[in-house]
This record gives structure tokens, sequence and C-alpha cells, in this order.
């Protein structure tokens, strides 16, 4: 198939600027526009850079298609598909103007995320959303947030021992909370033991990903989620330690084996950022960490697309395990670009 | 009362030094004695340094008494009182044969923690186990764990609405683990989500603290306690998420004002190391924080004696909420000074 | 003497805070005034701390008198004195403003900070600036920038040596940028080689300092500054490596003494918060260090305020040497307080 | 050509685990063993691992050809080129036996560097030293220090303008004092202003580098060199502030050019891990920095092979920059890698 000429809005915050790392070289996208706040204050991108250089493509940073945010020059420019890494504040209506403009837009805001006609999408875990758009022109997609996304990879698997309450306390990193972010002083050799608006996320999130579709609307799951979210001072990852509540008694032994055989539709479609296999089960007691396991996911395409769990431990119903995952990558842009491969696939972008 | 004599064992790690520093200029207690493992190496305590100099008195640093670890020479020395931050291995039989030689021994190592004849004590939450120490001469009483310590603190009075089952993920600072402990590679910009021993104290330790006194014998509760602990880039005071389960439904009003009112018996009697409040209730949605409030407590000599919660929660029967103790201070050299002044009080030493 | 009536200016800021630390229960002043950004969103003091809440006293979180930046406010009270530490737009104006009405400005900002008529005063180095003011009514006194003071502190006592030209390459510390100042995603496991200004500012105030008052006015000396200032990922204090040519041959052991034997005016005169020795010499070869040396500084109202000195070596007509300083007690809201006490023994406050 | 097969000495640590990556795939090495501490405790590589694994290739994870460290074992296997990133302790009489034992050992360990028949090479800077290697059979080659290296390679464009006295202050990483290396104790939130041998090191070896060959033998510069080297709380990459005296004056703009069009040896005989510039001159303000360029390098197997020099000035006759490397990759495995490549293509491996 022929490759889709794609635009990225936001490209000089860190979500944007992993949309243009992951994007770079893609097999089915090509980046034709940037658009960022740094145009309008006569910048490049190599002045707001927020990643190593070799993450950027060089072709991105000297590119002449940068351009300051302009929903009216993004429609003339006319892209097959759109990532979004906006603010909120901007995303809502911009998001809803492309859409209404026929073009796909594949969003990390959490602007539009909860509405009725947007699927909030885990490949791994609910593709099946993805039916509601009917239309080939003009839809959101959006993924979910970054704390969300890696519980609910580790969730799917145990769904069929029927889940019944998530009790979850997150290590979140500081780049969760975006550039400028969180200042120096309140993080440094310190935790802060609140998020704004993140566990009212989760509460929300998990039960939504977790629906089904009845008569081609989400009917939200009853699955309760009691999410305490802390920040931590660690660059990239979110570590969540995580005990679920299950109607039956299941050995470690099968919990393992449900968490390393689980493959879903990315991986059997072969997704080009669909890692290998999307869990991945650490034995040493000492796993998932942060500097080493942030980056799981294989091949290198799909490096921090996986989400690495460990410390699994089973008393009578409930299940205690750590998981893991890159915020950035699965939890943001990385989700973004996996559900944009999924629509390439069936044809609608 | 006469000052009583006192010699610190492990004076050159970190919670030593934490004696140290709680030591100096004391009401009931004057250092005689100061063993580490500095002065085999022909160095001087300055040397070996781990706080900044003004925690440390100078005559300390500058001590003639300064010695290798030499249980012989203790008993020569014949101090009232020893406050020991000995190494485990070396704890077990060294706090034993002081006892043995009549000399009350007052303990952060863990060795003999558990032991039948040694009194668990936090003294808000447990003083009365300090009653089966019936003979003045030679016995030890232990501080509990560094966690455990600042969570039984907090749920002291919650126990009034029954408290069922308990768990907790752990924030741990890296100085937990003593000196030199945690390598840097392993802790920069990371998280380990596993600290060896750690979980199985807990569980062990807080039935015990919230145990009963059955004919001069301790019995443990059976309160069950799931906890996990996790290692990060925090130099001191552990934050702990915790959810209780409860016999009752209460109001967040309620157990406000239970956290806010708690006073127990190092209060009444006003011991110098005490805090006024034992348990600083934060009602901003951000606290506590290590950097913010790992010191607190009033007055002075109590800083770092209080614990803080914040974060109050309760859904039916289940209270959340977040706590932070200081590790050594509180959770290690203050929970054991504070046990010898109240035997200080009862003339028990 | 009777206590004189202060007010701060910038108080919720990091060096704001530092002044309510600094005057707090002190002998001279009574604060009954603090003025800040928050009080016009409807916020408490205690709701922008920035420090433990044991460095501020109670009266102030609670203070009735929280008032929002207005200098006409200022100006009805009409406080004795200021201390002022306004960001730089706000501040150039507002000092002079309230100078010209009769009120002596004690300023940590560096707006005014170059002008003729405004003493640049580090009271070990330059006490005598303080004597081109000459009238009790309505002056600016500014303390140097935080990277410029303990560089001077250091440099004094060489100054006997024939100071030609000194290169340093400086260590900051994040607090130095204020709050919210660096983001978390800049300086994470990360360095900065680059702080805007700064390098400016120690090549101008350097000379200004270590000038000589002839007929009333600074006349700069000629030594040569070439500072490198780089900022890195520890909270508090300002590490800086020093080379320092000079026109003689000496030995370390003359510098040696020469640095622990320096005292100056403040040290005569006894001003409350100057350090009995501000200079500390260490000897041991990985000292200063910010974690142990930060509060340097004896009696207790003076910690934070001496620099400390290490690693010495010569070779040749040029000394090498390392000093820390805390930044924003010594090198910003310490400077003034220190400025203030003088002039208050001079009667001209 | 063949590849040759190569073994990895001392491969647990973090220099070894650098050699198991640069070496994966390696185009002219085959790794056929990897000898480490961790064979004897009765683990797997896995169990070691300091870096993500991603790093290391599953082969090497799972390799049976792990083994204690046992010299008569590697000259059993007899590769034909050995890589050693040995503690120094072993290093020495090891690499003497290897060589003595007519294998080729290429090492990162100190212990052997200074020796009159050891080559210290940059390739980049004075491969031509590699010519005091006449015979095929048994040699040491050795890379210099961390510190050095990027040091020697920033210095290699000036030499030209008469290099006379080089000022350097360093900001070191913690990975440069291996594993467990420096307690996090230590460094959290603080500067060391010492490294043990790191200044004398320095100090030694520029002269070594930039020496001549004088019928074969080494003849030392006699550049002097002023270094303090500091540690810093970062992972990776030493950052170095550097100012050069040279005989005469030349403009930035000379500089810069000198600076971007530095190539040498390496680059032109393409060796597979020599990156395209070695010296990469960042114009922005702010860089280099730790995160954004430690890994500088193109292609791909040269990440980490290059430095980054930033913030040039020139007053008078002294050139002052910042440079900043990998330190494990460019300052210790990929040094020797280098040096490999380069013998491999004359034949003598």
């Amino acid at each position: 198939m022929e490759k889709r000429n794609a635009v990225i809005l936001g490209a000089s915050g860190l979500v944007g600027q992993r949309f243009c790392q992951m994007l770079s070289n893609h097999p089915y996208f090509n980046v034709i526009g940037l658009f960022g706040g740094w145009a309008s204050d006569g910048k490049k991108l190599s002045d707001v850079l927020k990643l190593p250089d070799y993450c950027i493509p060089q072709s991105d940073l000297l590119s002449e298609t940068i351009n300051q945010l302009d929903i009216e020059k993004v429609k003339r420019i006319d892209p097959d598909i759109v990532f979004s890494a906006l603010p909120n504040d901007l995303a809502m209506e911009a998001e809803l103007e492309l859409a209404s403009h026929s073009i796909p837009v594949f969003t990390n805001a959490s602007a539009n995320r909860m509405r009725d006609d947007v699927p909030l999408v885990v490949p791994e875990v609910n593709s099946e959303f993805l039916d509601i758009v009917t239309e080939k022109d003009g839809y959101i997609v959006a993924n979910g947030n970054c704390s969300s996304i890696g519980l609910a990879l580790s969730l799917k698997p145990l769904l069929k021992y029927g889940m019944r309450d998530v009790n979850v306390t997150t290590f979140q990193a500081a780049s969760g909370a975006g550039y400028p972010g969180i200042p120096s002083m309140d993080i440094m050799d310190n935790i802060i033991p609140y998020i704004r608006d993140e566990e009212e996320k989760m509460e929300k999130e998990i039960p939504k990903m977790f629906g089904s579709l009845e008569s081609g609307r989400i009917k939200n799951s009853d699955v309760k989620v009691n999410p305490t979210c802390v920040r931590v001072p660690v660059r990239d990852s979110h570590l969540e330690v995580v005990s679920v509540t299950i109607h039956e008694e299941v050995t470690v032994e099968e919990v393992s084996e449900a968490f390393m055989n689980f493959r879903s539709h990315p991986q059997e479609i072969n997704l080009p950022s669909a890692p290998e296999k999307p869990l991945i089960l650490r034995k040493e007691e000492n796993r998932p960490q942060p500097y080493l396991d942030s980056m799981a996911g294989y091949p290198v395409r799909a490096r921090g697309m996986a989400a690495t769990v460990g410390r699994l431990k089973i008393s009578g119903k409930v299940i205690r395990y750590v998981t893991l995952s890159h915020n950035t990558i699965r939890g943001a842009a990385g989700g973004s670009v996996l559900n944009a491969e999924l629509m390439f696939k069936r044809g609608m972008v």
C-alpha cells in the first residue's frame, strides 16, 4: 500500500518529539509537516530539542515544513492523517475541526478521550472499539492516559479470571508532566504523592477500555479502579504496583503463563510498532526497573512498546504484581502510532 | 534524676550517627563511648562522617573514647545503657552478651527483634510491652523496622475501628540500606521494586506491635499486612501508600479527628524526644513529601520524630492515606532513644 | 537598641522564604509584613511553601499581614527596613521608589546592583563601601550574585598576595534559578554548561567588590575574572573550582593559615548572623561537598553563612582550590541580612 | 578478511558490558567467550546485567561459554584477540601473561597503560604509536583514562596552534567508578570534588598521548595539564571545562573550523566504530549536555564514540570550551574496540 502523508501537531513537546522519533522512516507514514509553538518564536525544531539528536531524523530538524500551530494551514496541507500531541486546551477544538474536515486524527490529548464517539484504544486490549468508526472520512481515535495504558496491558490476560477490582499505586516519571512540567525544586530528592486529574483518569478510562461494544456503542465495564498516583524523581517510565481481586483462585504458574503467552491482534497482523511480546515477564525478584526495562520491546521499531511485569504473588483471590511501561512511548506517542497502523491495515487511513 | 552513661555501638554508620545526633546534649543520657569500625583503620569519626558536621557534636568527633568494636571493652567501661546500631551479623551475639552482663540494650538491629523476651516497642503504639521487662538488670528493647514504625504510628488511631487488613506500598529512601548500601548505578534515575527481607519484616512486625500482653507474653494480633516494598531515589524518609479495611463505616471527618488528636504515653509523660503531635495531618492535596515533611516534629529535639499523614480518602470500609516518616530518625535511632527515655522514666535504666 | 520593623518583598520565592527563615526571632528585626504573589491568588503562605515547615515561623505562615505586592501598601505600613527578593523586572522601580520614600532597602535583586550609588557589599570583603551611604533616609544596599559572594569570601584573604586574575568553573545548584526555575526534564541526570547572564555578573561584580573607595565613589579593581558557569543536579549550594594567579610565590601552609585565620568586620562587631569563621578550611581530600558543607557556619543563626574551602594546591604563582557556599543563604538572603545587621549597628537603620 | 575470535575479560562490569554491546554483530570480531566473576557464583550474565537488555545480545546472555576468570582457560580457548575490562589488581599480571602467550590484548585497565612497551592510543590522536608493536604475536594496546580520552580528542585539532598548557575541570559521571562504585549516599544531591588517582592519570596520560615517536620509543610531550576532577550525580558521560594556552592568537572562526573539520586516520580508513565526525561542534549556548550528547556519533555503530564541543570562547592566547564524551563507550570499551579495529586493518590481529 502507498504511504500516507502525516502531520504532527504539538511537535515541540515531549510527546510530539516521540511522535517524530516513532514516525521516522515509518513503513506506512510519511511526515510532511510538523506544527508547534517554536516556529512563531523564530526558532528551529533543533532549538527546542528535548530528546537526544539521534532520536529525531535530521530531515525533521531542518524541515522547511515547520510551521506555527495553524489549523487552517493543516487543512490546506490536507494530510491523510494527523497525530496530535496538542495541549488539552488547544486539542479539543482543533481535533474536532480536523475530523469534521475529513481528516483522521490520532491523539494523545485527553480532551476528547472520553467522548462517546471517540474510541479509546489500546490495540492489544480493545481493538474492536475501532469498529465504531464506520466512515473513513474524519474521526478521532484516542490512546489512553500513560498510567492507564500500561495497567490495561497487564490486566488484559487476567480478564478471563473475572477481574473485580483493581488497586494500584503508581510511581510516575517526571516526563509525564510534559515540558517545562515539574520544576526541579519540586522533585529533586523528593516524591509528590499527587498528580492532578490522574487518579480520575484511571478511574474512568480503565472501565471504558474494558467495556463492551453493544450496538455500536461502548458500554463501560463495572471493574472498579482505586488508584493512588505518585510522582517520583525518574525521567521516563511509570512503574505500578497492582493488586487485582478476581473471581476464582489461580496459581502463580497459571498467571505467569497468561502473562508470557499473551499475544493480541497487533501481533497477529504484525504491525510495525507492535512488540513481539506485549508483556515481558521478569522472574528476577528486583524487576521491572525503569533504567533496565523502559525500552523493552522487540524488534527495534517496537522498543519502549512492551510492558514488563514482575514480582508476581497470589494470595487467595488477589493477584499482586508490578508493571512498568514507557510513559511517552507506549503510554503516549507509540500508543497512537499503533492505533494508526491498525487503521491503516484496515484501509481506514 | 542523674544522667546515665551511654555507649553507642556501630557509631560510624548512618543510624549510628543519628544516635550521636539525638543523644547530643541529651537531658537523660551522657555518651561516654562510641564504638565502630573506623578506629581499627586508624581513622577518626570525622573521617567517616555521613551527616553534616553540625549534626554531630564536636566533642564526639574528637572523642578519645573512640574504639574498635570490642565487647570486652564495652563491658569494662560498664555503661548504664547501650544503644546498638550494629549490623545484624554482629548484633545478635553482642547484644545478648551485653544484656546477660546486666546492661540494658536499646537496639535498631533486627537480629533479636522477634525474640519472645524482647519487646518490640513503638512507644506511642505499645509502650505496655515494656512491662515484660521485669528485671532492671540486663535486657534488650528493640525498635521496629523503619517501614513498620511509620506505618504503626499511623495505624494506631485507626485501631478502634476494628482494623482487618492492611495493604501498603512503600517508597523507601536509599539511606534505609545503610552505608555503602545501594550503589548509585542501581538507583540514579531508577526505582527498584524489591528490598530484601523488608516485606517479611513488615508482615511479622506489625502483628507483633499490635499484639496484646497476655500473662506476660506478647500474643500477636491477627491483622494481615500485604506490603510491596520499593526503593526510590530519595535520600531520607519512607513514604507509604496505605489502605486499611476496617469493620465499620467512618467518615473522613472522624478519621481526620482521630489522626489530629492522637496523643499517647510519650506525650503524656513528656519525653524529651517525643513530638507534641506524633501524627501531623496535612490537608494539602500534595503532602506529605520527603523534602518538606521528613523533619516534622516539634520541639527541636523531636524533629524527624513525627509521622505525617495526608491524602485521606474513604470508600466503604476502606481507609486510604499516605504516610511519611524519617527512616533513620523515627524509624531507627530516634525510635530507640524514645524507648530508652521511657525506661529511664520508669526507673529501669 | 529597639528592634526595627521589617517587611519582606517577594516572600513566596526561594530567596524570600530564606529571608523569612533568617529573620525569624531576629534580635534586631521584627517582620511586620510579607508581600508576595500568592495573596492575589487567594492563597496563604503555607500554600506556596518551598522550605520545610520548621524553617518558617508558624506566625508567618498564618500572618494576617500577608499582602499582594503593592508598593503603596508598603509605603503606608512605613517599615524601618525592607528586604527585597523581588524578581528583577519588578525590583528596579520598586526599590528606587521605596528608597526615595526614605526606606532603606536591602536587596538580593540584581536590578540595581551595579548602580554607582548602590554599594554592593559582602561584609567580610568590603564593608567600607557602606560609607557611601551618608544619609540615613532612603538607600539601597545590594548583596552580590550567589556565585560571586562565595568566590569573593574565599578571595579576600588572598588579596595580600597581589591577586591578578581568577579562573573559576562553577557547579551551581538548581535553587539558584528560583522557582519554578529549571524544569526537571532539563536537569535530572544532566548538566547544563550555561547559565544566562551569570558569567557576565561574575565578571562585573568581583571587580566592583574588590574596588577601592575614592572620594566617595567606588573604583573597580582591575582583577580579571574568567568564569564558566554550569548548572548541576543539586538542590542547594554552589561549588566553585578556582585558580588564582598572584604576584608572589607562597606556600600551601601560608595560604592555609590565611584561610583559617580569616576574620573580618562582622566577626569583630559580633553580628548575629555572622559566622565565627567566615571560611572553613577542610583538609580532607574530598571536601567541600554540598551535602556535608552547605550549612557550615556557627552558631546556629549563622548556619549556611560560612564558605568552605578545600583541595588547596599551589604551583608557582597559581593557587588552586575548591570553595562552596550556600547560594540562597550566604549567597542571597543571608547576605542582605548581614548587610542590614551592619547598618543597624552603625545606626543607619 | 576472516572474523577473529575474541574473548572479553571482566564482562560483568560496566565496561565489560559495553564491550559486549559494541562487539555484538561486529564485522571483524566474533565473541567466543565471556569471563567474569559471576559464573563462580552460579549466576548467569543476565543476573548481573547493568545495561538494559537490548544492549546485550541474547546469545551472550544465554552463552554456554560463560566462565570464571581463569587465565588458563582463556589460553586453552586460544582466542585471536582479548578485550580486557579487568579490575586493575587482576589486570597487570593477567594481561602480561596473555600477551606473552602470543595473544593481543586490548585493555581498558590502567595497570599496564604507562609501560614503555604499551602504546596508549586514541586512534584519532596518535595512531602512529601502534608502530611500536612490531611483532604480531602477543602485545598489549591500552586505551586511556575516560577523562583523558575525551580531552585528547578535543585537543588534537588545537595542536597546530602550539598548545602550551591545559587547565581542565571535570564533571565526571558515576559510572566512571564502576560497579558497585559510588554509594548512592555519597552522590545523591551531592558533588564530590575528588576522584582518587584521576588527576594524576590525566597529568601523565595527556603528555604521553601527545608525545612523539623517536626511534621506536614514545617521547612524552611537555604539555602541562592542570586538572581538577569532580564527581557529579550523572549516570554517564564526562563533561570537561577546558582552557588551553596556545602560542599564537586565533579567532573563534578558525578554531570552530578546526573542530568541525577534524577527521583522522580512523575516519580515512573507515573503521566500523569510528564516528564520521569525531568532534561535533555545537553552536547552541547550552550544549554539550550529558542527556542530549552522550550518544553522539554517527552511524549507529559509532553512537557514543564522538566527543561534543561547545561554548567556544577565545581571549588573547587562551581558548576556552566545554567538551563531553561518553565515559564507558568512547572513554573505555569503545576506545579499545577502535584500537582493535585499527590493528585488524593493519593485519596485526
